[in-house]
């Protein structure tokens, strides 16, 4: 049984431990508070659970959410942008100091790797400190009069202003660095937060709300609601939150969004990325890089290659590498020296083994792997499947959010885009190849947000901004694009009309 | 009985006349039809019908949506942006060579009076030529790789793409206007565009799409769907559809996102604005705006002011200049020399009656108005509380939409922002006086969209961009400022990592 | 001997005939003036004189800036934006009113062909209508203050103002279109202009004003200063100026900005470009575009290529193309069936002759050409030259104004960068070829304003920015770019400390 | 006579002591290093010589040169630019740590106050941070190619580059503070540097170099000219000098620029501000910080204001509440209780006397001062003139560059207006008063670089853009805005046209 290492000190107030058992509190608007029911939290490593965190009853929500409505939107508002910008550099900081804490929470309650954990750490400490670029989009502009005979004498300020309740609404794969990407572009604008840690993974979000009320941020203006997920209608419906920024399947989303109403919505849905690979490509860099896609984090990454679409040319050899690369793919408990580690759940091993089923019965050909190693531990997998075949797979329909790709040669990047925009998402894609004009034909075609250009679909701490077209969602993530969705434009129109400051012929 | 002039022959086309009864035709993506089922259309003037429009069944809404999702979305997206602008300056040509007609169907059909009528078609025209000034917000942006780790060696383009299909739901006020403004936002992007427009006054509409054929536009890239409100709950959550930009009431903007579900919206919701009176404001002339913004259109728009809450040392003038402005205003036919025709409907009359003895039985004070002259005539009412009751009014607490305002005095500036920051809409506000300091602490605290200084609220072509907070919408209308909700950014990343591009010290 | 048609009667009145002879006057701001002196203008089509022109004296000079620093400058910034745009408009219907008119002109005046004069009269007609695009640079910055300790509680405006007055100098090459854009980018932004038109071809800078005029340009905003280039050491050292916009020679400019002393300048100097074909290039499609950009209008364009580097695998067959390209260019008086005319001037002639013979010298092989025909009539001319023996020819290190390009096989993109970057001059270069990651090295080394992938350098109506490095000067020409040069920031800072407006924490 | 106190350890390192005498060593590009002639460097405080400082011959310099420009403008190109903004935080905190050292040679030096040192280096520590601000303006745009029928089937990136080597020409009176704004933001861009430091004042810019050298700036990317003023016009000139920044007299600027020839040019010359004070500006407050503008620095400043334009109805209360204040201000030794240290050198004092007898001869009073204490000792100066006599004044057409300030009662701020834009320079300008439509006109119409509202001129550390119009220089030095200046455009035009990307009807 998998246990948690002792936290540090200032870490470890947050928890207490009884015969053994760590409870978190939970952190509402400047007070670490409990509950009478607890939620038991499990890792994937050997399924048992590791610590306890509170399942809030309804009242305290609400209070939390009062809390933060009426004096920690305005406290965050108040507390002026150069110290919002200092106190980011202080969390980025005690992330570091704290960096054992971290990982050991992430491959505890994760199953990540070490270095995968460390990944998400750093990550997260980048997207602190490069907060500062989000700033760009704060400047607002200034409009002149004169353009239109309308407002002839007017001039306006057209500038943006925090909505003032952030919900986030953050996923399992990335409970730290996902917590904190949403925390930052909320609150460098100016927002309060609220943040609706997924209930698998709550650990993370807990330890950084305990990082930023130490670095100093205002106290009111973050609460972490630890609640399931099923009790979160009423709560996505709540008036005082002015956006809901989700990050999760397709259909929690609309689900989201339907219970929302009249809100601003980031909406980071289901994904699982095509890649094209050109004549020109280097089959053997093309081919490492996309196993590295489709395996890591054992592929519950909304960004990671669910499809290879390869022209002729390079087919063979592409196949060769990427059969040779996945071989290599050492699966196991992530504590040891592995590239993979379990699932999060059986059901998401179940689901493959279903899709695998399905493929094969359609004629597809495992290249590798495809079978379940035990529990929730499973193999990488390759398909192969023709061209004609590939819109009939339960895996082109719906995303499987773990390792598996599909591997099929089609005769131009023609046949390649039209297999990608047919499916029902539209997250990223990848082009692997040299050829200037078959790339600019794709990029424009492909109907995603965003297109990798040789490389394979990362999303990182969202430097290039990101998030997805049709089922994919709404909204982008990235540093200073994402403000635009957590604040709304304030115009003032300043009417000078017969003052004499213009003398208009 | 309130009968259409004849149209020009280029209009005249779209129409059918049976024994003195018009039908107009509606515009399919290319095709001109008519439907089994017809609608019957009144005048405000006198509640009669002057004109059917199609009652289009389920399969030819369908197939439209169909037409312009397959190909219309393509065929303006592959109209080179300088022949869009093109276009447009030749409808701009076209609705003023039409403008009698136009006039004519805004006279008949909203009850507006000629001056009115010939402001609509001017800022329409106007509106389509500054089109021109869209295009800055459809310029992308350079992103360079270096300022983060993860990124060194790779850069990228980020830049808005048209969404595809555009459903916008205009509303009865302004039915030309809002079609055209709706349209040239949507398509200057490159969308196509379905427009529904108000089941009242459905015939401009038409003729805007007569119009737009006349210019070139591309054929399958526009459809009016005259289908009765009550069946766009399916039509809103149509997957083919990847923007609705609705103007109406609150209520129905909640209904058309709940069931719209995951799209992005442009929500111009109720409104009913605040002004505040300053003592150093000049009261006469803040007194004659204010006036004008309640009587305007009889009221029936969304930033028609409807609280006026004046600080002590101006409040008596202003009272004074107020009443003698609001008794200049004539109501009648507007086909006379009139200020303000009917309003839309008998309904809006009653509910007016209702709110006037609601406020009086709560202390108010009928300074002017408040009584129905006939059927769906009615006096501009002026009505006078004090602030302790200002907030248990059913006026404060709904917009009623039409020529009705409350004034009341209020010992500060912080008095009348907390009164009007209390409703739930946050549409505008304005603003009237000189001092600079007191003028931004107003700006910086009140929750709305807009606020203008020594002007009353008025939208006009979204020179200056505008839309609500809170309960008053979502999104921002506006040259420029739309464009950021009818487009998704793509973001193209360029990855050159060892490709000797960057030599990184 | 060449004469002029008679102009059109709107045209005609800026004119005079007297025996055969005509004479034009000038604009000076407002006034159609002549002088006592009168300057011959040549064709170079025979050398003959075919008009005359004011010699204005100091004294009427000093008058014009006067008269345009005093009242013109602010009729021009009191002329609202969309004013402006729609006196362009008028304009651009004007130029094509007159289209028969100015072409005429330009093949007298110029010796163009009437393809390549109705190709100046396009461009001067698209570059009024674009300026609609300036105007995206004409909005102004709000700058929060709360992003720095020292700016708490106060906030600014940064936008650009109108620098007062523009002196334009344009040079004898593209005689209307150089007018319109420094004519256009400088009162967008509400500039008043002075233009100097180069002496060898003043006519289409005074058809022009007229045009201005007749659209209704304020008329002391702009004024025609017909005077020898040796008495502008004087004007450009004005106070009264507050902008220079130069297009000419390298020497002349660094005089121009020598004696100007303090004041903004947009420098389009010496260049003459360099294109790089790379291996996986279309030999013949490159081979075309570059030997019409060698031979049109006679090469005497600053962005005319005059030296072609290309990888091995594809010189052998650029080369062939090249030579039959440039072989079928026909040379003749361009009111026949030519491709090129003759050139400015005999002085032109002999100093290719001067340069072909250094190239021979030193080892070149004459392609072709390289010979007078008579008078200033030359053919194209291409050399071809050891990459080891470049540096050191003439053309290498001096533009020579006409049709003349150097030839060198290279071993990789990174000798071409070499040799491209070695000269002093750094306008534009262009890259043939495929593949995507050499391409982007290119881009990245070449120290030059604009790179040109898969195209010659053409400037064209500045669509896309273009200006040098290096000799090649300094700013932008360019819609919107220039704008930054013609005007200045003013920031306006407004400090609200200690008024209660933020309340910060 | 004033000594230096003992560096601290890492910055003795570039100063030998010899008998009680130091000599500093300059850096050139990675080499600390000294030269036969020395430069002796005076204390304000008592004109002893505190120290010595290279006085580099013709060659060292040309040496330093070609290393900055061969090697240090790629080391700065090719060191990222996060890591740029690493190194700048890691100089701002060794700023920090070598504070005293710092605050000694600012007190020593230059004759400051310790809160006036202090203040210094506080703000050269913010701009080192704020250079996160500056990368905004590093991105670039991408332009696409639809909006003009030339450019159909292209499109662009347009981004700024460096323009290699940037030569910073710092004045006396902020010798850390400027040094450190001219490294940010050519650095920042990409560019290496070229310091060459007032010659009175050359130790603030060693001790920086070597605190740049600490931070791990690379070290061929820098370079400290400690050459003689009038050495500096065949320097200037260097044509691998890309940028010249210049801070200083306009005469000076005027002979940079005209032997500087084509480079670009950030000019910040002459400045001495203008304030009005309106009939409802708050006098008291007004008054005090007008003295404080006036007295700070001794008047050192560009910024301070020297003429003030005061409507009639706070006139008086006005000049009691600035004389009352002058009289406050305490001159003497810096090291000891006071508010104004000594002016740097004694000529300055000279001048002054000049002024003040010229403006008394012409009928000014004097309100308070205007006399030498002693040496470089001056008593800060406030005269009184009626507005007629305003013009006539020395002091109206030549800045002097101490504490004297003249009062001037004007009828109305269309006076003032006029007062103020009849100077030759056109820095800042200052209104006081509360009337939003005064204060517009005012702001509107005067011709400056700056205008400050409720505050007197203080450029700081450039949060708010800077510069002059007329004599007061080109160019703007601010967070972000100075990048326009220290790089060019490149454009990068990809053309498709004829590969299929696009397929425009």
């Amino acid at each position: 049984m998998v246990s948690l290492k002792e936290l540090s000190p200032e870490l470890k107030d947050i928890a207490t431990t009884d015969s053994g058992s760590i409870s978190f509190k939970t952190y509402l608007a400047g007070d670490w508070v409990s509950s009478k029911e607890l939620e038991e939290v499990q890792s994937p490593i050997d399924l048992s659970v590791y610590c306890k965190v509170p399942r809030l009853p309804k009242e305290m929500v609400d209070h939390a959410i009062d809390k933060v409505f009426q004096t920690g939107r305005w406290a965050v508002r108040d507390f002026p942008g150069e110290k919002r910008l200092e106190v980011f550099h202080k969390m980025a900081e005690l992330l570091n100091k704290f960096r054992d804490d971290l990982v050991e929470v992430l491959v505890i309650g994760n199953g990540k790797t070490r270095a995968s954990a460390n990944g998400e750490v750093n990550a997260s400490i980048e997207r602190l400190i490069r907060a500062d670029l989000d700033v760009r989009k704060l400047y607002g502009e200034y409009v002149p009069g004169d353009w239109s005979s309308e407002s002839l004498e007017a001039e306006a300020i057209v500038r943006r202003e925090p909505l003032g309740v952030v919900l986030a609404i953050t996923p399992f794969n990335y409970p730290l660095f996902d917590v904190v990407n949403k925390f930052v572009y909320s609150t460098v604008a100016g927002n309060a937060i609220l943040i609706k840690p997924a209930g698998r993974t709550p650990v993370p979000a807990l330890l950084f709300a305990r990082i930023a009320e130490l670095a100093g941020f205002p106290k009111t203006g973050l609460a972490v609601l630890t609640v399931p997920g099923k009790e979160m209608d009423a709560i996505v419906s709540d008036q005082r939150i002015g956006v809901i920024s989700f990050t999760g399947s397709t259909e929690t989303g609309e689900r989201v969004m339907r219970n929302g109403g009249v809100k601003q919505y980031v909406m980071e849905l289901g994904g699982g990325d095509s890649a094209i690979v050109l004549n020109d490509a280097d089959p053997v860099s093309a081919g490492q890089k996309l196993v590295t896609s489709i395996t890591s984090y054992s592929g519950q990454r909304c960004d990671s290659v669910k499809f290879v679409f390869s022209e002729p040319q390079v087919y063979d050899k592409l196949r060769q590498v990427m059969v040779e690369e996945i071989k290599k793919i050492k699966v196991g408990d992530p504590r040891d020296e592995v590239n993979m580690g379990p699932v999060i759940e059986k059901g998401a091993v179940e689901e493959l083994e279903f899709a695998v089923k399905d493929a094969t019965d359609k004629g597809a050909n495992v290249l590798y792997g495809g079978k379940r190693i035990k529990d929730n531990y499973v193999e990488p997998t390759l398909l192969e499947v023709e061209k004609g075949k590939v819109k009939s797979l339960y895996l082109y329909r719906k995303e499987v959010f773990l390792s598996v790709a599909v591997l099929t040669k089609v005769e131009s990047v023609d046949e390649a885009i039209e297999l990608s925009n047919g499916r029902r998402y539209g997250l990223d894609a990848s082009i692997f190849g040299n050829d200037i004009n078959k790339i600019r034909r794709a990029i424009r075609l492909l109907e995603v947000g965003a297109v990798y250009i040789n490389d394979f679909p990362r999303h990182g701490i969202g430097y290039f901004p990101f998030g997805g077209r049709k089922d994919s969602g709404l909204g982008r993530e990235g540093i200073g694009y994402t403000i635009e969705y957590v604040t709304a434009y304030k115009t003032v129109i300043y009417n000078y009309k017969g003052k004499g400051i213009w003398e208009y012929l």
